[in-house]
């Protein structure tokens, strides 16, 4: 691995890096921008769904990465005031990486290599890119299967959601799928009980065990599930302390994922 | 209620609102900034345990609030760009309030007050004022009789950490006391049993039913909590999938809430 060195901001061959702030919100034409170690980590590891296009260091920080970093993998390294100039704002953590989306999966692939038990959650109408990230995380973490995102959800390759799902998105294979009806459908075809986590259900979450093959179905803060699509799945609740609001969502689907995963 | 119009950003008599995003890592001398409409209402509410100041609103909100805003508050409205102007930054929200913190009650006082089946939460070396506002979040979620921090947390009516509270820091009781030694001495003797999350323990926290005095013990993400702490506790584990490394804190302490407190 050759590190070639970038001085001038404006070099073309860094392009991709340039002004990310601003172009994470638009298309990329299949790629993503991460940050920091634990996602650049994932994105090198065995674990990622996702291949590595090239890398951009602070050069102080190449030697820690070295062992890890592909013989044939583009990386670019530059002093931090060229780092800052070219990301457009202050790169504390002085490491970014451009990587390749997973080819896009169609819903009932994903649903087909699932197992017996297999807990899908999936999520409708997440437009924050902090709860992206933390549904990621925490589906990571308690072993889903995968996640369904409808349309109306944001992407989850954009940089914060990344690194708030610490590199979950890499890893954990999600597909996005039409509308919340239409997952609905896709999951009791392939012998899911979906589990829609609602404030106003009479059932509790707790009383829940886990086995069988469970989808677990969450909406976004403000709007929740739509009423229609409750009213398909098996609604249940975690109860909340007298008048206050709710939790978030992300913690929501954590809840539910340890009750239905748990072992005792 | 009469609106003060403000028209000048550096206006004196709204000080407590400049520049607020560098001035909230400073001490206010008891006084905390506030944003948003849901915080502010709880502040207005009989449940908060902090008095308001005085608010700072965009014209146009006014009318929102007037049902609720008492009397005697001193409430000052500006235009658009000079809210912007005396923030220092967009304030998209449109909606500041200066508050006064609650007196700081002993650590014995908020044990003595809570019930026999009460839950207490207690953080340990909690730096960020993202998970600061979830671990309130969810202590008002589920009901807990309040949360102690040891003097290494961050102040949780840092500005962020309300917000991210949903209005939370306002209302569950909370106290600062020295160690995570001294908290888990002063718990014990007040009766209750202390459970520490960590994900070293072989127990699991789904083996756990209701019921008693307990306090949930939770560290900081990075290196969790104190070997010689632990060992005092009775440790409990939320198991991961293979691998991954761990669940943000404050969705630890909700799925430990969860336990704790569910009905069924």
């Amino acid at each position: 691995m050759i590190p070639i060195e970038i001085q001038n901001p404006a070099d073309p061959r860094i392009a991709a890096y340039r002004d990310i702030r601003e172009r994470d919100l638009t298309g990329r034409q299949g790629l993503f921008v991460a940050e920091g170690e634990v996602v650049l980590r994932t994105l090198l590891s065995p674990a990622s769904l996702c291949r590595p296009v090239s890398l951009l260091m602070a050069k102080k920080r190449l030697s820690r990465f070295e062992a890890v970093i592909p013989e044939d993998l583009p990386v670019f390294v530059a002093d931090q005031e060229v780092l800052d100039a070219i990301a457009g704002f202050h790169l504390h953590r002085g490491l970014l990486a451009v990587g390749q989306k997973p080819v896009a999966r169609p819903v009932e692939d994903l649903l087909a290599d699932a197992g017996d038990d297999a807990v899908i959650l999936a999520a409708i109408g997440i437009g924050n890119h902090d709860n992206m990230g933390g549904l990621f995380r925490n589906a990571a973490a308690f072993g889903a299967a995968g996640l369904l995102l409808d349309d109306r959800c944001c992407d989850p390759f954009y940089r914060k959601a990344i690194r708030v799902s610490v590199g979950a998105v890499l890893r954990v294979p999600h597909a996005v799928s039409g509308t919340g009806e239409a997952i609905v459908t896709r999951l009791e075809k392939n012998g899911f009980e979906v589990i829609a986590l609602t404030p106003g259900a009479t059932e509790p979450l707790s009383g829940l065990k886990p086995g069988g093959r469970r989808a677990i179905l969450v909406g976004s803060e403000g709007p929740g599930l739509p009423e229609t699509l409750m009213k398909r799945c098996r609604a249940v609740a975690i109860p909340m302390s007298g008048g206050f609001d709710s939790l978030n969502v992300a913690v929501t689907a954590a809840i539910a994922l340890h009750q239905l995963t748990r072992s005792a």
